[in-house]
């Protein structure tokens, strides 16, 4: 089941953080709040991109988690449909009427392969990874049981050192087994290299990047030489889109935080040097708090701490402000240095996380802003969806 | 609302991670599992303790977040009742039937003030903490509006440097503007520092509480001076518990780690320089994680990674195995090593989290297993409740 929607019983500051139609300085805090002016901006801007490369672009919903973010993504970026890391999120995003899933991670366990294959009954296209032959057996199994079709993507690991195949000899034997299982189709590569997205400069990305396509063409031209036909590329993220674009090899993207941004995103720099939260993207994304505390003449305590965010890439900024700084975080509070006093009490400010995909694991809800008015309310609706 | 608890509706995999009477063995990974009997006789044990030293054991919801753990401390444990941190949490349990509830925290948004006032409404005796005077005509209003009376614990900042007053005078003149309020009562004084509870050493610990047990009775004996009842004096937590239990002016404990652990806590040393994870409390907490990936002999990858923990204090620790060890986590996975190549795909482990309080909320259950067999599948009714 999905989670009940039938929000006009659910309760402001208890279920929801805000209700349509309020009032911004009403929300009640913490939350996340999308500015729908810059995350559209930011989406059309990467749909215009990959549509003038010619490059299907398949959002990452790992990110969001969000069926509204993706169907947004499809209606003003053109997007194809989504990726995600785990079974279960697929199955939201199914269940929300996304048509072509890639689940862009290994599924071995058996309860979780058997879900896997029943996700085209919902009219989703489903493509999974494989780095194993070990893995196809008991994936064409399923999609027998159930009279469904699995597509695989072979993922190469070209520089994370996690998941993926090193050599263009195990591509190709996955690729024929699979092919060679009934029920199972090969359709392509998976190649995206997750920690080289946070290099801070677009020379060490680009060194990271051309060692990843000189695999991947390697790979694709021993699948040709096989005679296997390989449709999809795929790979790709915020930091690296323009490399896979021009690649020539690679025709699908998978970028992600490009919609809503963060701070560890924020500070990496593009050709010329700039942060890239100062141009090419925005921040749409912000966990909204207020000050709750000012016991301290030169500190205020907000209500935002480990609860309302991912702390493994860092603090969050505070969006706009110089003057005052997050400077630590326990479980649910923030201590922000407020040298010259400006803050008063529930004093609202904006951080920006240090990383958008956990943050937005730890909330429910999306709150939408636009001119000062909460326009839209939007589940997190694949949060916790961790199977 | 609450969840809809309607459980048979509920989908294995999808909504839960396992059923009641499924083997270990099945359990949908990653997720929360709880060792219930090294949980029961954690509860009983601080219990005992503070019963044995005349203490009330107020047990800290916020870590938990359960109403059923709540349950269980006060059955087997003998809790008063519990503290939390947001008027939302408070709420969670006051409506799962706990009857004394102290919002360990401050609370000054308007829209807050009005639901902390409703609580008693619902049964429960409810305290909150103030550390400005500011703050009494708010609360005194709400409580006139609903009929209601709160009690109020002045905080004391006995070195966390955040919320909280730092003189005597502070305590004495909050408490006079208390009682002086309608529908307002003072109580007594919270005094909790959470940074000391994690100090490795028992003499530095013990520092530290000096110095807060000497600011405590400062105010005690000044609010004494002044002929204001201090019933209560409220703190401790699993590193400092027997410091305030032997203080002669604390009368009610907090703690709350003690019944689940953690990594971080587990390395803090006892008197006798003994990590206390290895004979004071016992591991009940473990994040259930399994193997998906072994693509490189001396890795194994399993699935949880930052979605299914916070990192904030430090990295997982594999419980009964010196073989293996998490190395590094990312969005979806962790990185085993495995450097004899001993785990095999869907093989599964039991994680210590780093930090058990914000590694609960990004959960929505916890399976209870004893002797193998899942005995209890409780949400974490207070999860995301972040208002």
């Amino acid at each position: 089941m999905n989670k009940p929607m039938n929000i006009d019983q659910f309760e402001v500051g208890y279920d929801i953080p805000a209700a349509i139609g309020m009032d911004e300085s009403e929300i009640q805090t913490p939350c996340l709040i999308l500015d729908l002016d810059a995350l559209e901006r930011n989406i059309k801007k990467m749909g215009d991109y990959a549509k003038a490369h010619g490059m299907r672009h398949r959002v990452h919903g790992k990110m969001h988690k969000s069926v509204d973010v993706a169907k947004l993504q499809e209606k003003l970026g053109g997007a194809v449909g989504v990726c995600c890391q785990k079974v279960s999120e697929a199955e939201v995003f199914a269940r929300g009427g996304i048509k072509d899933i890639l689940v862009s991670n290994q599924v071995r366990d058996p309860a979780k392969i058997d879900r896997l294959a029943r996700l085209p009954q919902l009219g989703a296209r489903t493509i999974v990874c494989v780095d194993d032959v070990a893995n196809i057996a008991d994936l064409s199994a399923a999609a027998q049981r159930h009279g469904t079709e699995l597509e695989v993507f072979v993922e190469i690991d070209c520089g994370a050192g996690r998941c993926g195949v090193t050599t263009t000899e195990d591509v190709v034997a996955i690729a024929k087994a699979v092919d060679a299982a009934p029920n199972l189709k090969f359709t392509g590569i998976q190649a995206y290299q997750g920690a080289m997205q946070h290099l801070d400069t677009y020379e060490a990305r680009k060194e990271k990047l051309d060692a990843a396509i000189a695999m991947v063409e390697d790979a694709y031209d021993g699948l040709k030489t096989a005679g296997i036909d390989c449709a999809l590329v795929s790979g790709g993220g915020t930091g690296s889109y323009y490399f896979e674009a021009k690649s020539g090899v690679y025709n699908e993207l998978q970028c992600g935080s490009y919609a809503f941004m963060d701070a560890d995103y924020g500070r990496i720099l593009d050709k010329d040097g700039n942060r890239i939260d100062q141009g090419e993207w925005e921040n749409a994304l912000f966990i909204l708090t207020s000050v709750m505390s000012h016991a301290k003449a030169d500190k205020a305590i907000c209500d935002a701490g480990l609860k309302a965010q991912s702390m493994d890439s860092g603090l969050p900024f505070i969006f706009g402000r110089d003057d005052v700084e997050y400077l630590k975080c326990s479980d649910e509070h923030g201590v922000i240095g407020d040298p010259e006093g400006v803050l008063k009490v529930n004093d609202k400010l904006r951080l920006v996380p240090g990383h958008c995909d956990p943050t937005c694991n730890v909330h429910d809800w999306y709150v939408g802003v636009r001119n000062g008015k909460v326009e839209a309310l939007w589940p997190v609706s694949a949060r916790g969806k961790a199977y």
